[in-house]
């Protein structure tokens, strides 16, 4: 029952910087937090917005030295490259659309990439991200944070071993209720354009991550969509709602609905997945726990750190079981497992068994699935692949 | 807190009969017990098998008189309604594809018609049983159920008092687990046998349920659907998952998803529903709670009987809120409402308000509904409309 | 998946008389909707109320005939022992301090006694009643219904079997919250007036239902108890909130809770029994789910008829796993127990193995119970014995 | 919708020391991450075991330098004092014996102290403590954790609003189970050792949690308590199991039960609270829900930072509702609230408005709960008051 800290195999923090994540951001505080839980970065130079005021006056209140920060994230990149003590590794939470033009100045100096989701606002610019990752010897990782739950990695632990079976059915859900009325302020407003955002909207914004998440723990690679996609409320000119039957490689089927429009739904991302010998089944607001449901016996209910959780999840759980882990600490074991894999780089070592992060090729093909809603739904629901 | 006893009304209970409900049958029992909790009703005939042996003995073993047991439904009906004390209604309870055949034979003679569902195991009967119920001045109610709830007769008033604002979205599903492996038992043999339940497997079986309390609930009348049907167990003619994308006149849209592989689903019937102002939330396994859910305001949980239930849910709950009511009790609110209508009939007087009983009409639609997942499953997801 | 009917052996269902359960009562009609739901009973006399007038139209209401309609319970018990077809059975479902006067009549004469509790008002009354049970050759039934559930028959089964080892810790409660203000409906009226109900309130109304499933389920005996009673409405003569600590015999403790000023809690039932190795949670308000929680393993849920259930809930079940049944069935259970061993009786048998109901040596325990919290209370919560 | 960042006022983060902490202790890692949540403190002198090898192992791998890592408590308070970048605040997380010891020393040299709970193992310690915290100009705060989650404090606020009317019942519980047979372990050898523990077993370390959280949100005052401590475990010489019985000022009575022998429960801290008015019902394992339960009207669920929550909830949320929060967090508020009062008496400025932290006084009133449930429980669960 010794607290597992990550913290006590200290090797010299990661120096780190940021682009985006100003004053009234919502993910940028979020990275920050990821990045102090287990102490294995350093918070040390930013170009934390576009308006050069705000990004002087954001870099100040969270103790940059002045010199650290940036109007401009290119500027950044140079001169953090040429840096003695510079930054080793970026976190990138600008809107989408900034997403590579960002990347790609860090990723051609070396620099390590930590890059919210989903990767680019269209399939043009998630190939070229593809390309400087793989030209660069930079780490790139997407977070897609749900997979940092330990109880997600139970989850795939428990299908990898093959517990449930051949997967036959997956039922993806990712509900919200915010944007169920026309809202004025910024996070929903370059949510809901598509020049900043992507062709999808509630598909681009959480569709990614049900996506993402039923890949992580099924193991199964999509085959084909079909998808029917709204905008209910007037004048938005993305999906607010949407829901999309899927095909997958070796004949599994699924469902997946995304929605922004739900009232009551807070963030509300629900998984279950039904093999020939069981089932299980995961929600994002109660994080800890694990149904795994074997055909002919009684419903388990798997926790944390508890009896019956395995290796995947103790390897990334901080405190005993019954005492609650959350949305922060699922975003920092992420961060904790970049930290793992840069550290290991740094040391010229193998990356550590165990250390799973989303990659550059998940964040395209989460930039496809959004693609291929919008095309199967423009043609009423013809079943479609990730092309 | 006085018990609302439907018992204390009592005017002479309806004589009953059945057809079908032989010894290892299931629906047969729960058809009585439903009939027998209100005491509006009193089982004296019986065709209980389509085995003369079995139907003898099973007429024996609950106690009917020698001369009111047969052999066969159509000598019953004759011959009942020629007593003077033969039986004014009718409960069929056979496999889908006698319904009709059965069905005919005593709405002619103006005995009403109690029949489980799915109406008929075909569009074309399904046809014809409309045709027989409108020549008939007998009434013919069909057991869909789970409209006999308290909470869903709650939802539905909630939706029509126009709570919930338009709506826009409908989550339907319906989730078992009893065929994830092959079965020899009676049971599964006719439902997984197209000849006698129809087309659809999973579709006719349960997901005409889903299907009819989502109209029931929301009162939207469909436009088309696009579905894409399973059958996972090796050699299993009909469906065991389906998955449908719903299209709804006014333009709400909705998913259906009913499977009887999911390991864990027990009959996990559950349906959600979101408006402009709110939503609802369902569950058939803990029946006696509803979740309301106003936007912008804290989720609230009504019971049934309790604080925030209205008087939909009241007229049909016996004990108080806290005292579960389940599935044999709506069950029987299906046979109450349908004894309530019959006896007015009896007295030439008007039904009385708040009487709700499912139709021959929502039969029809539910065949048609399944007709409509099998076409549209056949060419590619297709969207059809149910003609 | 067959329905386990219990409407199947059918041996001439047990002529019933009632007392009390009039119009305006509760419990009558529950016990009656119990009578039915198995087809086990027909009920055929009544004295259902004192009053003459709400008697006769009482009886009317219910289709009893005239002449077996009766002002007076002792009239009843003279004149349906001398009939012919008399009833076999009475239920007593009058308030408290009526109970032994009435149950005496129908023993003396071989009538079977089904009686509602607490057994009696006051403790010498109690000791009468078991007096005249034993002199009977008639049963006594006492409708501790809660102990019908098939989830904690499963409950008791896996204690008797030593799954959870030697029991260690009891934890019970039963709060509601009807009396948290001032009531003047007629339930609440002779409930709270210690002439009829007796010194105790909530502990005599719903505390001896929690101490009596304690018992049931865990087979412990108790060795005293330590009592803090309240009444926190003003003017309320009898408690309306109780704290009990409790010793058992071999060594356990626990704790009883019984309130009837707790809001947001409708008829709020709980048990939870921990023993060396392992522990148990039911709730009654959700009575289809056991949780089982083997020390080091995960956590369990067993569903009524689902896998991982037994024989003694299954004996009682009626309808498959995740088709919820309810309190209405749970009396019912006890109602079709005591007519499986009415029946015995009749044909000279023996009581069918596993029939299980409460006695009225339970009822005697129960009413010790209320007078040992009172005397408790009144002596600073000093331990004492049920003496 | 955008994150509440608490690091966005950002003042130069506060020095902080550690006693206490070492490789295989559990809490001392717990108070590492919650002081590094909000980026408000830098660790960077530490005391973390008294076996000197350890102590240096364990300051090498936290990142402390050299001559920062002491070998004994009281040297390095006197260095650290003597510093001119020396500590401005204290963890003591030793077990509890040695709080008061290592507490006094920081003290009076004015350096803030962040203690664990309970405050010391007996009640001439902690009022020995008392008063080196009265006559030191330093600020001390206890870590009754639980305190810290948003939602209790809604609930607080809400208690104190008078949403509930005067407060009528208390009921709370803290269950665990990892004690539920011997263990080997250094937590538990502690924890089971009066010396070091104090004569409390689950008493002192988790019963005054519930103590403490119970006042916190209730806001009311022990007049009296009646115990039964028992140890189930053969030859553990301090409690394992404590039912006690409250009377509290005013007239409300309440129930705690402590536990770590029962099977299944992790770190179950419940409470419930009822007034007049209402009901409030809150689970440490689930804590970022808050049931709240007017009479008479349906049951709402407020969430963390959702629709229905208030100032005091809000003012300590980092994320949005529905992105869960948890112990983790719920400890670091505790951290940031006693660094808002810190940074303000740096500065001379008055402790800014809604800071909540418990004190010294909280502690002693703890280690005297523990001591008045041992003095009950060894005279038969006499009343006794806290002195």
């Amino acid at each position: 029952m010794a607290i597992q800290g990550r913290d006590e195999k200290h090797e010299g923090p990661i120096r780190l910087g940021m682009v985006g994540g100003g004053n009234d951001a919502f993910i940028g505080g979020v990275h920050r937090i990821a990045s102090r839980i287990d102490d294995k970065y350093r918070l040390v130079a930013g170009a934390l917005s576009s308006t050069p005021q705000k990004a002087q006056a954001s870099g100040a209140a969270l103790g940059l030295a002045p010199d650290r920060i940036y109007d401009d994230f290119k500027q950044m990149a140079i001169r953090e490259a040429r840096l003695k003590d510079g930054i080793e590794a970026v976190a990138i939470v600008t809107p989408n659309h900034v997403h590579y033009a960002a990347a790609r100045e860090f990723l051609k100096r070396g620099i390590h990439v930590i890059c919210d989701k989903p990767l680019t606002s269209n399939v043009a610019d998630a190939v070229k991200m593809v390309k400087a990752a793989e030209a660069s010897d930079a780490l790139f990782i997407l977070t897609h944070n749900y997979t940092g739950y330990p109880m997600t990695r139970q989850a795939r632990e428990m299908v990898q071993s093959g517990l449930l079976g051949k997967i036959r059915v997956v039922q993806v859900e990712y509900a919200q209720d915010w944007l169920a009325e026309h809202q004025d302020v910024k996070q929903a407003e370059w949510r809901t354009d598509p020049s900043r955002s992507g062709a999808g909207g509630s598909t681009g914004d959480i569709g990614t991550h049900a996506f993402n998440l039923a890949a992580f723990v099924s193991g199964l690679e999509l085959e084909s969509l079909s998808a029917d996609l709204q905008a209910f409320v007037d004048g938005r000119p993305v999906d607010d709602n949407a829901h999309v039957m899927l095909r997958y490689k070796g004949g599994a089927r699924g469902m997946l609905w995304c929605s922004q429009v739900a009232p009551g739904n807070e963030n509300n991302l629900r998984l279950r997945i039904y093999g020939e010998k069981g089932g299980l089944e995961w929600a994002q607001e109660d994080p800890n726990y694990l149904w795994y449901t074997p055909f002919g016996e009684p419903k388990r209910l798997i926790t944390r750190n508890g009896a019956g959780a395995g290796e995947a999840a103790g390897r990334i759980s901080r405190v005993p079981a019954g005492h609650p882990e959350g949305y922060l600490e699922g975003f920092a074991n992420i961060y904790s497992d970049a930290a793992e894999a840069i550290i290991a780089k740094r040391n010229g070592a193998a990356c550590p068994e165990g250390v799973i992060y989303p990659t550059v090729d998940d964040g395209l093909l989460g930039v496809r699935f959004v693609d291929a809603c919008v095309r199967s739904s423009s043609r009423d629901s013809k079943w479609v692949g990730l092309t």
